[in-house]
């Protein structure tokens, strides 16, 4: 049996995502050793019981201590103030990555507190559920997803290749780019749609009760789909949304500025702009079925 | 073998959702004879090699000489022109029904044209893909779904259960309601979301070119889901928000005020408002689940 790629593995939050990741890098033998930090304790006792993680730890410190790669997979909201405890215990030579679907803000509040020596390659594996907590976490996930990293220039280069052989070793593609290119990407292809989602729910919320009875037992399709995004995470999506607000405000603003087209077509009964803008629709579709991501 | 509930079943339409009831009606043995009327000349051809119907026609009249059942199965738009043509010619007692996703627009365009003595039950199933045309006809897909009938006041009792019958044969769960409460309930659990899913496609097709390949290369979970929305038939959703203006106005101006108030959260910041937000929409997702309509 060939030597794992990493001695310790430190996961710093078992949550859906954290304990995913766990899952997958234990299948692939990637880590000798695997633990966990969490603030929650039901999710370190359910992560210990399940097997996920071999010890589970309250201080992230703890987790880390002998880590030679440490992943925060917590709210991304919190990063900053786990690093101000943990930054300074990390040991030279340590590679820190992350899971956050926002990256600009990960560099922000993270890499001011890496210490010398320690290499940050900041990460976010496209692929995720909705539910939440160590149990419902799935290692197949990243199979055939991206992962993209998103490392400061400057970073080791065999630090990244490390960070970029985990990915790859739980059957993930991955590609390097540029933090900024990556936030205003996921704004239109994650961001968005679940802030809309977020939103449809919402309006049908503050409906009145007898519509919204008849709402939710008819719900079929595209309302369903709409409550599968809207049962995710609050916590989660509350720091996303607030660490990729510039990104997330152009795009809702050129989003609003679409719809409100559409709504003139309605309202105007133009069919024509209507079947034109559903037709130029399709052929995004099919160039997302040719970029096998459907 | 006990006598089917209908001797010919003329479907007049053999696109998805025609050829996928057509399927159904066959393997529940609900009509004897399965015919079909389509202005698609490969369309008839299809359904015919693929045994969906025992005959095709390109007339209407044609189709529904001597059944006791016409099902209106094109796009809603269209079906004024049809029963211009195809009203004058039905037998008394025949039932007239249809499967389309609006219902006010199907009466005032269709009941005109009902000569005496045809039963007309206007009806929608609650069920259907993305995908055009008789080969992607799915006759499971009505299993447990809802088919709601908006039969005007004063229709035939029996005229109306022996439509109930036909879709509880094919599994669905039948509901009796009034027009105008089906079009305001569709369009939240359906034109919404379709319309939604088709603007933020439409807003990513307009990106510059260097985003827009990486939206969808890395298109993963939100925007896939909306593609696949958006990859519907530009025909059927034309007619749809040419048909259904009023409810989908209304709901489409609640959610852009929802939408602005999020946006504004955003701005300033308020993770709070957020985060309440996104807990509130949990309850719903958890009674849609419920509900079974998950």
């Amino acid at each position: 049996m060939s030597t794992p790629l990493f001695k310790r593995a430190a996961f710093i939050g078992i949550g859906m995502i954290g304990s995913s990741v766990a899952r997958a890098v234990r299948t692939h033998e990637v880590a000798g050793q695997i633990v966990c930090a969490d603030i929650n304790a039901a999710y370190r006792a359910k992560a210990l019981e399940l097997g996920v993680v071999d010890a589970a730890y309250e201080s992230p410190a703890e987790a880390a201590k002998g880590a030679d790669i440490v992943i925060l997979a917590a709210p991304v909201g919190a990063n900053k103030s786990i690093m101000q405890v943990l930054g300074p215990t990390l040991e030279p030579g340590c590679i820190l990555t992350d899971v956050g679907s926002v990256k600009q803000a990960v560099l922000r509040d993270v890499a001011p507190l890496v210490p010398a020596g320690v290499h940050f390659v900041p990460g976010h594996p496209i692929a995720g559920g909705e539910k939440s907590g160590p149990e419902v976490g799935d290692g197949t996930i990243f199979k055939n997803r991206w992962c993209l990293l998103t490392p400061a220039e400057g970073t080791a280069v065999d630090a990244i290749a490390k960070v970029r052989s985990l990915w790859e070793s739980i059957g993930s593609n991955v590609e390097v780019m540029d933090a900024a290119r990556h936030d205003r990407t996921l704004a239109i292809t994650s961001h968005l749609p679940h802030l809309i989602a977020y939103t449809i729910v919402d309006t049908a919320a503050n409906l009145e009760t007898d519509i919204q009875g008849d709402v939710i037992k008819f719900s079929a399709g595209g309302f369903r789909d709409s409550t599968r995004m809207a049962g995710s995470d609050p916590t989660m999506w509350r720091d996303i949304f607030l660490t990729n607000p510039d990104a997330v405000l152009e795009i809702v603003q050129r989003f609003t500025e679409d719809l409100n087209l559409l709504q003139k077509a309605i309202r105007k009964g133009d069919g024509q702009t209507l079947f034109d803008l559903f037709s130029r629709t399709k052929e995004i579709r099919e160039r997302v079925i040719l970029a096998k991501q459907n």
